[in-house]
């Protein structure tokens, strides 16, 4: 469904105001839940309160709204009565999502919401709204099929018929002990070829080679890092005596995988919130003008530091002010992005760090000759003062290596503070580099001119 | 495995050394090829490849070069035999990884070791490394388990069993007919609850409801977007006449949406190659120096433009420089980094290009009007002349404005002739915006002072 055009809109649009409920059911019948949160995300609060009600399969519905943009599925909650979400959401989805869109309602409502729930459900809900944001607990799913140990085949298999009945994709079948302490996986493909011979148990069966997991306490860095690492579709995740709580699947990760890169790319953009070319104008100004509003007060550094140094009488050094400030900047960015990348696929390290800033050092002493041999000979072919030239040629050096290191150092001081070192990257480091650039290039020009 | 330390490796080098042979096979012995690969990519050539013909499992030796860097692959491929490659090697490997391994090899040597294949292995192998990268055919693996539409429950179970031989993890059954075309998928929990009632056909068991698939020439973009969408942990690859010929796995498009994300921000940061802080001081000037030689090239186009508006005579003009050029470029990474985003994510398509221009001029006129003021104040609030204030203010607002939509454009265009548009954020918009900036900051200047 990526063909939702202009076309598709108005016709949906003008079904809905003639309200053609019979062809608007028809026509979410046969759809995938995800397609039909696309269309949605193109709709108004009104439009997507009236149509939901439309689709016919209460756990179609359910799943499609787990697949909506957060701000749609906003507005549609606001329209459900605490009874439609209680029986009509939250019964269809799986518990990590019920979580996740309790835990989008205002505290109130979410509270009236939780009350009218099945006693054990409630409990298992509250307990996985207590996770703090950014550990494994927080995505983990209670829905698992697991089997014990002493079980035989038959019995296994009988237990998970019930078992499986809640779980919609089964990725894993889990072995525990009595005491629900994990301790292996249990191939489904063993299972299978197993299911005739009735008395095996599964304890001959299962695979009791290190099973990974994680505690919900675990940071969800850590889960991805596994997940990834040893290409796994689901991650057990225990509590601090081992007993199994529930479990991580793929796709949230991917999910997670992508939010955070697209975070990194917005802070070394300039952007200081998730924002999309479709949100309001107010939504983009709100995330640009924070950096914009930094970037004017190191413009104001700027003029008053070349103020200070007395241009009107070197009038001259002015042509390079564009040059200076630029390689600063880029330089000061490539470091942080490199220590930032490093950082996060943990290839740096407490016991590496020297041997990093060494090798940064040299890179930039590479780039600082380079670049400032290059900036000599041109700036001598194309006719300027020899001093200017010089002048130029030295600063840029000094600037190179200078901004190399604050771009290294920024993320890797902000990450000892586990504050996120992307924040180092983009308008901070190039405005911290203008401003520290314009100064040695004055200092040094008015030594030699 | 996060604890490879000075004191690991140094340990480890020291019974390689002193051929410890008995403590390496047993350091090795219960590890995760993972595992096993991250501490060989801390090796050297000759310690990798006197290490790899120590680890006695072979299939654990085979899945642990996969998982190598690519630099160490090479250096342990080079010291590998062609019959070691096809025997110790490729026999234990999913042959998308195959496919991978040989297409890293010198093309001679490729051939050679296709050439000791066994034909049907070779004919495989040769397919696909037939497509070309950034396909579907070419991510696809052809490790499967297919059973046929009108087989029974037992036979199925039957084929099964000989097929799963080769693969490793089961994802899908998938149905298919009798001229091997994809018919839908048989949920392995069915089968599973089904295997006792030998007499039930597959016929009656599988979930015939639209599968999804793509084509071997289908865009890689394209599969990352599909599994993401509906939450796959496997897609069927099938040919143009819907024939079933491999799939493709979850971990495999983590592997890629990693990659391309990282790709992304290396663009934006300034870096054209793939590089890591670990890198050579070579490999990593190669990627940085490309983008600081443009900068020194824009910064040279800037001292031609300052000295073509006669800055001697205007000498309180070169105080507003920095200012300018860095909010110029801010703006235009800016705005570019959201269509980047937008056209990753397919949010911005042909259909609403008009609309987000509209949006995108909007929001640069609000944040020009929001930053002007503040820097019309602010200049008078210092004691600059009113003049200057007024040019700095004007010239500020035009180039907000001609920033924001030069960075939209340049990426659309991009897109429109299919280069990456990521290019054209970091240091081109920067670069690009900072001459423009110039150029309307003194054409301003001159008509006012």
């Amino acid at each position: 469904m990526s063909d939702i055009n202009k076309e598709y809109l108005l016709a949906l649009r003008s079904d809905v105001e003639q309200k053609h409920d019979e062809a608007l059911v028809q026509r979410f019948d046969s759809m995938h839940p995800a397609d039909i949160a696309e269309v949605f995300n193109h709709l108004n609060a009104e439009e997507v309160g009236y149509l939901f009600k439309l689709i016919d399969d209460k756990e179609r519905a359910a799943d499609m709204l787990v697949e909506l943009d957060e701000d749609v599925r906003e507005m549609l909650m606001a329209q459900l009565t605490n009874r439609e979400i209680v029986e009509e959401v939250l019964a269809y989805i799986e518990s990590d999502d019920a979580a996740d869109v309790v835990g989008e309602l205002p505290e109130a409502r979410a509270e009236e919401v939780l009350a009218q729930l099945k006693d054990e459900d409630q409990e298992e809900l509250i307990n996985l709204l207590s996770f703090s944001e950014g550990t494994a607990g927080a995505l983990m799913g209670t829905e698992l099929v697991a089997v014990q140990v002493n079980w035989s085949v038959a019995q296994a298999v009988r237990e998970m018929r019930s078992q499986a009945e809640e779980v919609d994709r089964v990725h894993s079948i889990y072995v525990v002990n009595d005491a629900g302490q994990l301790k292996g996986r249990l191939s489904i493909r063993k299972l299978l070829f197993a299911a005739s011979s009735a008395r095996t148990s599964i304890e001959d069966l299962y695979d009791s080679e290190e099973i990974r997991s994680v505690k919900t306490s675990d940071p969800s860095e850590e889960v991805v890092q596994i997940m990834k690492k040893y290409d796994l579709v689901a991650l057990p995740v225990v509590d601090e005596h081992q007993r199994l709580l529930g479990r991580i699947t793929i796709d949230d990760v991917v999910d997670l995988m992508e939010e955070e890169a697209e975070k990194d790319y917005q802070l070394a953009s300039g952007l200081s919130e998730d924002v999309e070319s479709s949100d309001s104008v107010w939504a983009q100004t709100r995330a640009r003008l924070p950096w914009l509003l930094i970037g004017l007060g190191g413009g104001l550094a700027g003029a008053y530091i070349i103020g200070v140094f007395d241009i009107e009488h070197f009038p001259a050094l002015a042509l390079f002010i564009p040059l200076i400030a630029a390689m600063g900047g880029n330089v000061g960015v490539q470091s942080a992005a490199i220590v930032v990348q490093g950082l996060a696929s943990q290839s740096i390290g407490e016991d590496n760090i020297g041997a990093r800033l060494v090798k940064e050092l040299s890179v930039a002493l590479v780039n600082a000759v380079i670049c400032a041999a290059v900036i000599m000979i041109a700036s001598l072919a194309l006719d300027y003062q020899v001093n200017l030239s010089l002048t130029v040629s030295l600063a840029l050096f000094a600037v190179i290596v200078f901004a190399a290191l604050f771009g290294t150092f920024v993320p890797l001081i902000l990450n000892r503070f586990n504050i996120d070192p992307a924040l180092a990257t983009g308008p901070f480091i190039t405005t911290a580099n203008d401003i520290i650039g314009l100064i040695i290039y004055f200092a040094i020009g008015m030594a030699l001119l």
